[in-house]
C-alpha cells in the first residue's frame, strides 16, 4: 500500500477545471497526474496491489479515460483487457445498456464474447461520480454470469454517493476522494 | 524480442470484421487479442523492449483504442502518459490540428502543458493505416520542439503505405503487418 503522503501527492496533482464540460461542474483532470511517470506508477501499483489476491482474470474498462489506467492495470495484474464503449464503436456482436443522464440518455456496449462464466472481473474507470455509468457497465458484465466483480476508480466524488448505488454486492475502491 | 511464432499467434488472434465501420473496409479488431492475458503481455512487452534503450519520457497515445496499450506501455517504460483526443474532450488549453479524411475533415487536440522540450516521445496507436491520424498527432507533438519522437503501432496495413508518409525523420515500428 502507498502512504497517505503519496495519496496526497496524487490528489494534489489532479487539476480542477471549473465549469467543464458544462457550467457548475468542477471537472477533475487526471492528465496532470498521469503525465508524471512516478504518479502513473503509483496509481497503477496501488490498484494492482489491492486486487492482487483476488486473482482478477479480466479488467473491464470504460471508454475513454478508463482505458488508459485500465490497460496498465490489466497488464500489471496479468489479466486480459475488455473495453466497454459508446454505441457503434465495437465491431462485433454486442450487448447494449441504455441509462439515464441528467438530461437525456446514453448507452454502453460490450462484446458478447468478451467474458466467460469463470472470469473474475475488475471494472475500472477514472472517476466514480453518480454511479450511473458504472451501474450500466455492471449491468453489461452481469449478462455473463461471471463469478465475481470488483470496482476500481482513481477518483471518487464522495458527495455524489455513487458508491451506495453500486453496493452491495460490489466491492468498490478509489484512491483519491473529493 | 518475441519469436516469429509469437507474432503469428498475435496476428491470428486479431479478428477481421468485413465492412466495418463502412462497406469495403476490413476492420482489424484487437479486442480478441488483448482480452487474452498472455497476448496483452506479449504485445506490451514487445513494444517496451524495443524502445527501452531510447529512454522514452512520455507515451503520447491517440483516442480511444490507442489509450489501452498506450497506458500499459507508459507504465512498462516508466514514462508519463499524454492523451491526444477528439475536439472538446480535453478540459484545459489545447493545441489543435485539423486533417483531411477520405470524406470531410477531423481534428485532434493535445494539452498545451503536456510536453516539455527535453521530452523523448513515443507516439502510440493501435493501427497505422493511411497515416493521416498519426501525422496530425506528430504535428501536435512538433509544437513542443521536443528532442525526439518515435512511432509505435500494434498493426500496420502495409498496402496503405502510411509509413512512407511518416518517415523520415520518424522511427516507425509495428508488431503485426497485413
Amino acid at each position: 500500500m502507498i502512504s497517505e503522503s503519496a495519496i496526497k501527492t496524487i490528489k494534489e496533482s489532479i487539476r480542477n477545471i471549473p465549469d467543464f464540460p458544462v457550467k457548475g461542474i468542477q471537472f477533475k483532470d487526471i492528465t496532470t497526474a498521469i503525465q508524471q511517470p512516478l504518479l502513473l506508477q503509483m496509481i497503477v501499483d496501488q490498484m494492482a496491489d489491492h486486487y492482487r489476491k483476488n486473482r482478477i482474470t479480466k479488467v473491464v474498462a470504460i471508454e475513454s479515460r478508463g482505458f488508459i489506467t485500465g490497460g496498465a492495470l490489466a497488464y500489471r495484474l496479468g489479466a486480459g483487457f475488455v473495453p466497454v464503449r459508446k454505441p457503434g464503436k465495437l465491431p462485433s456482436q454486442t450487448y447494449s445498456k441504455t441509462y439515464d443522464l441528467e438530461y437525456g440518455q446514453d448507452a454502453l456496449e460490450i462484446h458478447q464474447d468478451a467474458l466467460q462464466p469463470d472470469d473474475v472481473v475488475l471494472l475500472h474507470d477514472d472517476l466514480l461520480a453518480t454511479g450511473g455509468t458504472a451501474m450500466a457497465a455492471l449491468d453489461l458484465i452481469g449478462r455473463f454470469n461471471i463469478r465475481q466483480a470488483y470496482c476500481s476508480f482513481i477518483i471518487e466524488l464522495d458527495f455524489l454517493k455513487g458508491r451506495q448505488k453500486l453496493s452491495p454486492p460490489f466491492d468498490v475502491t478509489s484512491i483519491v476522494h473529493f
